[in-house]
């Protein structure tokens, strides 16, 4: 794979001293292997200047849906069964070329905003295509076929238990540390009433197996919680407690309406909560007690979630959101800037349980690097206030060049892989496809 | 001027009837001649392609501050009156070289995001460094000198009485339509803790005799209102009230904190709400009632503010929070998409009092016109789901093309009119000018 040498950068990064620097960082092969205040040019095949720029850690997303990505702007201001309605039906309408473009545009607009690591949720079927979208573009994911098999489960969607298992085990077998590219395994399951309890003790030996973690969607609505607790007697947290899933530190989108008894219970098991700050926002589901989490040494992360509601995958977005939700309902000095920037990295790192491997720019880590264009919109430029200017100032679109395993993927704005005007005119073609099928069997009105 | 020919876009003329089109514009010197679905390329000296983008109304920020723009990230994560208190201070150290500076990076980016009219709160002195740097830079203003004569101002502010009425007049006389720009006057109230008595009486004199509107903030935070009540006897808005500064559609920002008996005032006396998203969140003002005023047939528009908070000036932006901070307040289904994006252009002109000339494209208007790019991150794109798309979707970056009174002031993303890197190098010098000064009179510790 050769060298890269980055040249002359601003570098932030989030190491556990967050020292920033004014230098340069040698790339060889997958890892860096060299940052200092001066490297010699000669010792790199490729040389990337990075003057006026910043240098940081690539974003890691730890709750997104890649299969919904083709779903953008399609259901909008609507209480959240009502968009499920509209988007779950059209989910199941998908083929597997669709499901692979839909992954495909959403992992081009994250790389082009500076992602270099995701979490999928993924759908019933075609989790293949979305592992072959991440192999074909070289971002780094974690990834898994999803359980719905209860009878809480729309027909549409609904599998048969032992196919999901075995689905699920296959997958594993397939994917999890597949040397031709960067995914690890997770077991999602969508919603604790969309799983069947034999499945959920079936997922928990897998996961036991091969020591991987379980992500799943909890306490996002309060009408979500009081059916669930009218259907279960409990709530998700405990119920999934109770079967033993969190036993390999597992990861839970939302808990925005949570007790005492859970929030212990989601410290004690050292649970990784993924915070999604637009789609909460937007879909009236509420703020997520995140200031109280971080004061527990709960382990906070950011993702986008979905493009069918978000409508956009940019992380920059979602800090300052994360920010700001807290800000205005627990005080300005909320969420400072840089303990909002570690969410969006090094924290979405220990989510992933990759905190040894990526989330911060330090020798020996992969080279997930992001560099980014100062502008005129973060000028004037004051490098001790860099923290507030990445949140608050800077952008999706400012995004220079992202490296991600030592492979560069966004070069001067541009991703480098692949062609974007096939895939936007593919992307096109696909939704027509999903919806046309979706309307013959009567799921979409169109 | 001549006339140019906007060709195969999709329109969103935001009209009464609220029309969408594919189709063309003419525009002729500074306003529109034709909208129609096929206009002939000869028609006009300068055709511009707008196949597969967007063609919206300009932007109107109705409520910011030019000269904090050299202020940005320098003062995060603090409550109001600490954020004040290192900002007032920096204002007051501007001489009328970096006052310009200053007021031409702000109106920079806001061109290049797509706004074509600002609504400024000024400062102390140096109103002509923000109307020349207007009128170099051809966008559209209203503009006024700000008072601050109490003794509740800080010294390094305050200004004499008669001088300010003196001046405030003056800058009246020379720039309110002068036919060199496209600035007319307002009269801008700092707070009203700033203003003395016999101000309050001279700039109501001076507003009815020029008939142009006066500018302020009011109930932003809950202690400012306690410690309004407390010297005043009653809050802003009845003090305002009482003096009779609501005769001509006074501009109120903020309004977070409102009593039913000022929503009345509010409501009987036509009085604009200039919303401000980003830096209500930010500073922990709170959430204004947005959907009530709405509901009540008040007038709301939105702004950006200051960048010595926002720290940005993109009012897509501020039209996702708007949207966004109503939705998780007050549900999923209020503040829809088409009555969020109103706000950002012609309910800004209504609030300016230019709904006749601006805020929509109707033959006859001014030609303020800003043509966006469609792109991986509004892919796939569904034109019935545009208004959508244009909150959550798209954002400053995504502008192409901006057009001010029927002159092109940014082409294919960049500012046409001057040179940006200059502009960033003298913000850079300008902001260290400032802050030595402020260092010098004790007013910063750096």
């Amino acid at each position: 794979m050769g060298s890269i040498l980055i040249k002359n950068g601003y570098i932030v990064t989030m190491n556990e001293s967050l020292d920033t620097l004014y230098g340069d960082i040698l790339i060889e092969n997958d890892k860096i292997k060299k940052l200092e205040s001066c490297i010699d040019s000669s010792e790199a095949d490729v040389v990337i200047s990075a003057k006026d720029k910043i240098v940081m850690p690539g974003f890691i997303q730890t709750h997104v849906h890649l299969c919904q990505t083709l779903f953008r702007n399609m259901a909008n201001d609507l209480e959240l069964m009502d968009w499920l309605n509209i988007i779950m039906p059209l989910e199941s309408c998908h083929d597997s070329e669709t499901a692979y473009i839909s992954a495909k545009l959403a992992i081009a607009e994250m790389l082009r905003f500076g992602t270099t690591t995701i979490n999928d949720m993924g759908t019933v079927g075609f989790a293949d295509a979305a592992a072959q979208a991440v192999k074909d573009t070289g971002i780094r994911a974690q990834l898994g076929r999803t359980i719905m098999d209860s009878e809480w489960t729309p027909e549409y969607l609904r599998h048969d238990t032992e196919k999901g298992l075995q689905e699920t085990e296959d997958f594993i077998k397939k994917w999890h540390n597949n040397p031709s590219c960067n995914i690890t395994c997770g077991i999602p399951i969508r919603w604790v009433l969309n799983i069947s309890d034999p499945s959920i003790i079936g997922v928990g030996e897998i996961a036991r197996k091969y020591n991987i973690p379980i992500h799943t969607h909890a306490n996002e609505n309060i009408q979500e919680c009081e059916v669930i607790l009218q259907e279960k007697g409990m709530s998700t947290i405990e119920y999934f407690y109770k079967f033993g899933l969190m036993e390999n530190k597992m990861q839970i989108a939302h808990c925005i309406w949570v007790s005492e008894q859970e929030k212990k219970i989601i410290k004690e098991n050292n649970v990784s909560v993924l915070h999604c700050p637009s789609c909460n926002l937007k879909a009236a589901s509420g703020i997520a007690p995140i200031t109280e989490y971080l004061r527990e040494g709960i382990n906070i992360s950011i993702g986008c979630d979905t493009a069918a509601c978000n409508d956009n995958l940019d992380q920059f977005i979602e800090m300052k959101l994360a920010a700001l939700m807290q800000k205005v309902n627990r005080g300005a000095t909320s969420m400072p800037a840089q303990q909002t920037f570690a969410l969006a990295n090094i924290e979405g790192a220990r989510a992933l349980n990759l905190e040894k491997r990526i989330g911060s720019l330090e020798v020996g880590k992969q080279a997930d690097i992001v560099i980014l264009n100062r502008n005129l919109w973060s000028t004037p430029f004051h490098d001790h206030k860099i923290y507030s200017a990445l949140i608050y100032s800077f952008n999706g679109r400012d995004v220079d060049t992202t490296i991600v395993n030592g492979k560069i993927l966004v070069r001067e704005g541009k991703v480098t892989g692949f062609d974007i005007h096939e895939l936007v005119k593919d992307a096109e073609a696909a939704i027509k496809r999903v919806t046309e099928r979706a309307i013959k069997k009567g799921l979409y009105r169109g």
